[in-house]
């Protein structure tokens, strides 16, 4: 039994739990460290497959593929394992449908509607920017309208602000992507959040200056979790076995896989989507907040597509490859609309050409009832209409559809249903007695992508370490660990009406002649905007995913 | 191996796939039918417990409780089982503690502010009301203000509608109370179906004249799972076996239990709330629609406590024994408010007197993370403020957290979170190949109450009949199936954008005007009705549950 005592287990081998157990080594070399995995990989959320290319065999990502400098813990996790990084290719002109069923690239044939559906998606874009710098993200309901905003969806902010069918398309198709689901099923609450911890909407829509989609990983972004298990060696990743139990005591906390391999800990970091945690045992039960908070924060669909071909024919005709769509006319008689959100120019480091295309939110649900071919034959269909017939010469096909992955259940994040927000904040990472919570969902910084996975793991190892032995950390450590060690008891907080303590009247009755000088500013600005587009053919707007 | 083959399995033991079993064992008397139910008890989500009380042991409901007159379903059942049932006692005074921490009874003290909150409250009941009346509730999309109700919760219905603190607070201890949800978390459009399917808010919330509260079950609820479960017969009910895999063929489905026992069946219906088959394997897999369901339709959260006297003091100081509060001022340092919702005399058709109170919402969540000596103090720290020290002196105590409650996942049922009910919609009663669903959230008649859940198992047995011989159909039950065999794909249906079909375009240009009407009739209504409850002192409002 003494080759199964741990300092630390870590349930979950993706990034975030990867990451975890690397730095509770990179601290304390001499930690006894295992990392255990359901599935037969490492890597959770990112997948790297190997397809045939234009030069043979070559790697791309089914699963989370895009670092951006900005990403600091990302980066510098990719730096010490010695990966590379490629830029995105964004060069050319992109297309849209939208708002109808004409597409449209940048420079040329822009319909009258487009030019107001522009100027209503930048004023949504600056309203929505505006309300999530104003949000503490870490404590979001010291906002005097974070109660109203997590009773609405984002699909109700658009109902009551948003004016053209171009503009909430964009939206759309965006939140499809971004979280994996219609807006309509997201509190809005959470979604500026989720912008917040991006550094704001630019940084979470863009290809550059350190935005989501700026770098690529050269060898795909599995790579990291397959470099970060090699790090800890073979014996202490342990796959195919998932967790089935975890039972604390005073002084332990003891772990049992669904093959009956047994372990114990001094303490345990769950780095798994949130989701996971339904199906293990908790001995005591995890607290009611957490159980709550999971009946309210659901996985993500997202669909993703590769296609590998000779030769990057878009490029040829003055395109990037980057398309933005919401659904456009019907392609498959089962469903009203074409399958996808946003396709990329997907070629790899090597120079093979490919394209990736996601399907989002409840177009990943609907194609997914259709078989595999008829699912294909829509999305060639869809692809054509933007890049002509050549799309069904490609020389290999990958799809995934991550609602199907075991131990995901779902991509790319997983999101808040409205009205949860409050047991979110008190929750999601707050530690319970010896079990400590990791995955990109409990991350404060760039939370939902691979650099959120990486700062949570992290900040739950260092949180432990602090607990093993405060000497392993810094001054600098104990700032980041804040938040994974305790929190203010949020969720037995006001939810007793619209208005909450006095701290929040006093917030909210500033709030009304503060928005009044916003609006002006940003019709002011809209107008200047306006005019600035019309003198420059809209040639780049500053939307890229959306 | 012959013995475990069936005609029909069900999975779920509660009233619901018990039900169904009996009916098409009613139906084709030789039919070799099956339940299997991982509790090892039947009766779902009803629990008949004997406690102390004042004449000796008696027992009392921890469970669904109440039946109407108009509930057809679950009445016939109640008849054919030999089942009776007596009122449930609502003599006397009631009180209330909302909008402010002031108690007060329907007949005296009425502050100021209460009446403006009446009018708000009633005019916030029209407005429901009305609304659900224009839906129908197996096609809501076809009401044009559909998909905007569905982006939205009845919490932000409630920001945009009411105005007084009190009648917000009425609406939040209903909601908690009927759906176990805060107002913030459950689609709006699913609440005016949910209401719909009940005939009406005032068939949801009242005691009297058919509705939801009316009366009690002689010997407790869990008695009709009982007499069922024995006129099936002891081999015909497996206990405390959970079905883990589920895996149809063309001609068989092959059902096997976490012990390893396996059957095979033409048909299964699955009596289980949706979120039970998660922790099943389905091969072929569920249809993606209902698998984003699940992502969508959490369970409420509710705790029921009974307590049981020596005397019912609170009829003699001349009260119901019905409390309707929302949390009032604290009574624990860590939660904000005072754990009941409702209470209710639960005294039983014996005269044994009992009071029964709820915790629904993000109250059984908060009150759920303190220790069961400090809730018992909230409660009768609470319940004192209505009915004084007495209720200290209690013969016996007990109660029920169905989030803890094992293959339930929680009470009194699965709600919709926002823009899950197009999903909704096409799938929860639509059946995969050879399984049929049943189950009270998928009834078209008082969904989610013991009826619905007897009208769900009923017209599941006669579809599954259908399939095995449709001689055994009147003409008449294959009406009752329909809902339960096919519908139209309402999930691949409008998602693009606020405006659907030219048909939802038509109706949406034909409601401002009806609204008008509307709203203006109801304007006219509330001054008459303002004027008359000014002169009869506000004795009896027609609100009991809220």
């Amino acid at each position: 039994m003494s080759e199964n005592q741990f300092d630390v287990i870590v349930i979950g081998g993706g990034i975030s739990g990867l990451t975890a157990a690397y730095t509770v080594r990179k601290r304390m070399p001499h930690a006894r460290v295992v990392v255990l995995e359901g599935k037969d990989r490492v890597g959770g959320r990112t997948l790297t497959v190997p397809l045939v290319g234009s030069s043979g065999v070559d790697n791309w990502d089914l699963g989370g593929q895009w670092v951006g400098t900005d990403q600091r813990h990302v980066m510098q996790l990719l730096s010490e394992l010695g990966l590379d990084t490629y830029p995105q290719f964004s060069v050319g002109e992109k297309l849209q449908r939208l708002g109808g069923s004409k597409v449209t690239s940048y420079s040329s044939d822009i319909p009258s509607l487009s030019f107001w559906a522009l100027i209503d998606l930048y004023w949504h874009m600056a309203k929505t920017d505006g309300y999530q710098r104003e949000l503490d993200p870490l404590d979001p309901f010291s906002h005097p309208k974070a109660k109203e905003w997590d009773a609405m969806t984002i699909g109700g902010f658009l109902d009551q602000t948003i004016y053209t069918q171009g503009a909430r398309d964009a939206v759309e198709a965006a939140v499809r992507v971004v979280l994996g689901c219609e807006p309509n099923q997201v509190s809005f609450l959470f979604y500026l959040v989720y912008v917040h911890l991006a550094g704001g909407l630019q940084k979470l829509l863009e290809q550059k200056d350190g935005a989501a989609q700026e770098l690529k990983i050269k060898g795909g972004a599995q790579r990291i979790s397959l470099e970060l298990a090699t790090s800890l060696g073979a014996d202490a990743v342990k796959l195919g076995d998932p967790v089935r139990s975890v039972d604390q005591t005073d002084d332990a906390v003891k772990v049992i896989t669904q093959s009956g391999w047994q372990a114990s800990s001094s303490y345990v970091i769950v780095a798994t989507p949130p989701k996971a945690m339904e199906h293990m045992t908790f001995t005591p039960e995890l607290s009611s907040l957490r159980r709550s908070l999971m009946k309210f924060m659901p996985m993500g669909s997202l669909t993703k597509v590769i296609l590998t071909y000779e030769t990057a024919f878009w490029r040829d005709a003055g395109l990037s490859g980057e398309v933005v769509s919401n659904g456009g006319g019907p392609v498959l008689t089962l469903c009203p609309t074409g399958p996808i959100c946003l396709t990329y120019d997907a070629t790899t480091e090597k120079g093979s050409p490919a394209l990736v295309a996601f399907l989002g939110g409840n177009l990943a649900v609907a194609y997914a009832s259709v078989t595999a071919k008829q699912r294909q034959e829509a999305v060639l269909e869809h692809l054509g209409v933007f890049f002509g017939p050549q799309v069904r010469k490609f020389l290999d096909y990958a799809e995934k559809d991550w609602n199907l992955e075991p131990f995901s259940f779902g991509s790319p994040v997983a999101f808040l249903s409205p009205g949860g927000m409050d047991v979110f904040t008190a929750t999601v990472r707050k530690p319970e007695g010896r079990l400590h919570f990791a995955g990109t969902e409990t991350a404060t910084v760039w939370s939902g992508y691979m650099s959120g996975a990486v700062q949570a793991g992290e900040a739950s190892a260092l949180a432990v370490l602090h607990r093993l032995d405060p000497s392993y950390l810094s001054m600098d450590d104990l700032e980041t660990i804040v938040p994974f060690l305790a929190q203010d008891h949020q969720a037995g907080g006001d939810r007793n009406g619209t208005v909450g303590s006095p701290v929040m009247k006093h917030a909210r009755k500033q709030s009304g002649p503060f928005w009044w000088v916003v609006s002006t500013a940003l019709g002011v600005g809209l107008v200047l905007g306006a005019v600035y587009l019309a003198n420059h053919a809209l040639k780049s707007p500053d939307l890229e995913l959306s």
